[in-house]
């Protein structure tokens, strides 16, 4: 039987990232670098508050913008951590990072709007605009001879000023390390404003960052009005990939329609995991120091090591926990992945699961340093010749 | 500031129930019947596998699908609980049973399309649709002069030659505890087969029955390849409505786009859930039986009390655990309910929160029958007179 399924649906590409993770799943010796994942478990206090909250019976339906304490936490920590007064009516729960993008996009797009995305990026927030009929189109980060990225200012206000209801900033960008400056920030905010065009940055890496506290962020220079829209994940900085919890931080007004949103897609994340992220927020400063530093090792281990390689150029990230590196000489990287995938058992992604044409890799560094030696002894070989 | 939000999220309706809930929340000796929600926790053997399961590290991203120790699970529950064969590859995870609803509709329809839904009924079903630019309807069950609810099929295929693409049948319904005869199935399935037309069944309050087992299911009666989608939830049976977990039982080809859609939505529940999930269809026997005898005594309790009242008509609900139930000489039912809530403190909800004109109201009954008891004694000076 064939079956129609909606147009949109139809038409939403398959992920290459899943694709080669499906290729490679559960064959022995594969080392498995494909996902934005670290190999290590969520910290034990975050378990222990999620464990409590059971025993205390927050098993019932929450509240739909999320756990008052929840919100009071976030708008705390935002606060202090940026510099900016946020208040909690700002906040709402999100069950992932991804429902927030989802959420905020059924909040403010019609089909038809012109979506930018800055690129290249984690291709799903793209296609939820897509799912909902959105016009999206890229701009792409420039890259100099040495492989640094860039974001060429410029262009993309000319390029937004043919039409542009919804520019979509993630910084630090996933896959590429790059990051805004605040001076930047502070330029596309005041483009973004004077056009009245609607600023969803997604700062999911802004604590992954390998010098200070945090990226540059728009919560910085932002007031509560703003068309603007940031978002937010415990998955990266706190290890909590599976436990689905995020936020998302918009004008109160708007904060009202996101949780009208979240009652027809969810009704809320389960109020257990919600205070396991209160538990996070409160207490994970130690963690997300430590995590950081031993990232760095890991991050300076795998640059150097791929620069060595004679194929590779790799610029070396300024944050979030990904290697994206060229490779001289390969014509289809989708084939390429697989190919170096069946011939080493070093899961690694092409740059096409980031709208990105050209012979781009991403390699995930968040895993034990001696996995990653061995994942370059491998593949030693095939880049270095 | 005057935020311009979408077309769809702009004319979505706010929930009279939440209305009613917000209205009375926190105060003072409120018994608050408003959700449909148990007053009694959590089974511990279900959160004793939650816990064990953070322990474990299941915190980690799960398949798009669903974990696949759930999936069988489900699939051999739901092949013993029919008597048909319902293979792992019919089952999709949700992060709720209204998740599934969303990832359903997302995945069938396009802006336009003609949805009929059979109601009264929980609204929340009808907004997504909306929210997907669907053309939503509503057809009606009939009651009778004893209070009677009853389907009239000639004229819901009538209204359906005009023009369907999905039809929308939640049995056992909420909120007049209606249930569809196998008889009523054999003939609505067999009427969308010839027209071609998706039947989306929410079988939510399947296992909340007063007699047998469960209610009838379309899940007896179809093949795998039949454009039948049934959306089920851990939420009602087993007290879990805080631990955002459902499943859909599609065709295998659909479930593939499912789980494609899920990635664009919260990619998947929590790992922890599932397994959480994975103990309550395994060993939940024995607590849904003795829920229902529990039940059964309380929907005595509140039917004969309101029956009692002279303005009071209500029939005896099948299924489900609410009463719903009409008022003589109401106008307004939504300020009725307020009235209700400010001079007894008993919230209850007005029939226009299930997109239901006339004097009705929906009263849950899982709560202890001392409450129930004390509830039906502050409404008796108002409803019988």
């Amino acid at each position: 039987m064939v079956y129609e399924i909606s147009r949109t649906a139809g038409k939403l590409e398959r992920s290459h990232i899943r694709a080669v993770m499906e290729h490679g799943f559960g064959k022995e010796g594969v080392i498995p670098l494909w996902f934005g994942e670290s190999d290590e478990p969520t910290p034990e206090f975050i378990k222990e508050a999620g464990k409590a909250a059971i025993d205390a019976n927050f098993t019932t339906y929450p509240p739909s913008a999320g756990l008052p304490v929840l919100r009071k936490a976030i708008s705390r920590y935002m606060t202090e951590l940026y510099g900016t007064q946020i208040s909690d009516q700002q906040i709402t729960v999100a069950a992932s990072g991804m429902q927030g993008v989802m959420l905020s996009f059924q909040c403010l797009l019609n089909p038809g709007d012109k979506v930018k995305i800055i690129s290249p990026i984690w291709p799903n927030a793209a296609n939820a605009a897509r799912l909902l009929g959105a016009d999206v189109s890229s701009f792409l980060l420039q890259r100099d001879e040495a492989g640094k990225w860039s974001l060429n200012l410029e262009r993309l206000f000319s390029d937004c000023d043919a039409g542009c209801k919804l520019l979509y900033l993630n910084s630090p960008n996933n896959p590429t390390g790059w990051v805004a400056t605040r001076e930047e920030l502070v330029a596309i905010l005041d483009y973004c404003r004077k056009r009245g065009i609607w600023l969803v940055c997604d700062d999911v890496y802004g604590r992954m960052v390998y010098e200070g506290k945090s990226a540059p962020s728009v919560a910085e220079i932002m007031t509560a009005e703003d068309q603007v829209i940031l978002l937010n994940s415990f998955s990266k900085a706190w290890n909590m990939t599976g436990w689905r919890l995020g936020w998302i931080t918009a004008p109160p007004e708007i904060g009202l329609s996101l949780a009208r949103m979240t009652e027809f897609n969810i009704s809320g994340a389960a109020p257990f995991i919600q205070k396991a992220g209160v538990a996070a927020i409160e207490q994970g400063e130690a963690f997300i120091q430590a995590n950081r530093a031993a990232l760095k090792q890991r991050r300076d281990l795998v640059c150097e090591g791929l620069a060595a390689f004679s194929r590779v150029t790799i610029p070396v990230p300024e944050a979030a926990f990904y290697a994206y590196f060229s490779v001289e000489g390969v014509e289809d990287p989708f084939a390429y992945a697989i190919e170096i995938l069946d011939k080493t058992g070093v899961g690694i992604v092409p740059g096409s699961a980031f709208a990105h044409d050209g012979p781009y890799f991403r390699m995930c560094f968040a895993c034990s340093p001696g996995l990653l030696s061995e994942a370059l002894t491998r593949l030693e070989p095939h880049l270095n010749r």
